[in-house]
């Protein structure tokens, strides 16, 4: 939103994988897409959905949303070069299952423990290694307000 | 250094790899030692340092600097429970090479592509996956001072 905000474009590398899960048919659930998804990674190599990320990217000046590993990052590397910034979002474990915790629905409940193995699950790409070698960090702790701001700020260096 | 000062014991894991590898005649070169270190993993298992450094832990009270893995972190919190708080520290690739390069003498140059082999080996163990799951971040992009007044901030809120 704020990257819209600021006329950038926004890729989001879940609508592709969405997208390409709805071309073929493939039923619109978590399970069924992520499960597309990976079955493509196994075919077509750890980067496949960064490449077909990259054929819808009309300049360098856009904001992808949702990479998962180095092997995408090299991908876009490769594509954008030095104009390319890996920008990651922390909040702790606890900041996080507050947050959830506060929108839920009664019967919807996640606790924090299912937090913590649903996290495992969805570092096993190799999304930790994204974070630790990013060139821009932006801790996530304060108000909403405070994270806009440090958006902001990001978005101003690495854009200009 | 600054966790010394507010009284607070270090254990540095590198310190336990270190003295095992004394103790046992290793040659102490980066080398030797990681290949022991390694060894000793895949015998005991990928926590065996974190065990052997929970046995030097004199109270909860205490640093420990060098985890690698979230197996570590599970030794530990089963060892220290609730009273156990991850603190990750990150710096972009891009200023941990400038800091590098200020520090290196002209005979033992590593170049920015270098780094980023010895990240990605040094990641391998999990390092990543610690640091996306941490309970405070602090983002050290700013000088020396900043750094320890945002590590003062931490140990503060962690040992009240």
């Amino acid at each position: 939103m704020m990257a819209s905000q600021a006329n950038l474009a926004v890729i989001r590398m879940g609508d592709v994988v969405r997208e390409e899960a709805s071309r073929r048919g493939v039923e619109i659930t978590d399970e069924a897409v992520g499960g597309m998804a990976h079955r493509e990674r196994e075919i077509h190599g750890p980067d496949i959905w960064a490449r077909r990320t990259v054929e819808r990217a009309p300049s360098d000046r856009i904001v992808i949303d949702g990479i998962r590993s180095l092997d995408e990052v090299a991908c876009f590397r490769e594509t954008f070069g030095d104009a390319l910034s890996v920008v990651a979002v922390h909040a702790s474990p606890h900041t996080r299952y507050r947050r959830i915790a506060k929108r839920q629905r009664r019967d919807d409940v996640i606790t924090e423990e299912e937090l913590r193995v649903r996290d495992r699950r969805e570092l096993r790409w190799g999304l930790g290694e994204v974070i630790a070698l990013s060139d821009y960090l932006i801790v996530n702790e304060g108000t909403l307000e405070d994270f806009r701001e440090a958006t902001r700020r990001v978005l101003r260096e690495v854009f200009g």
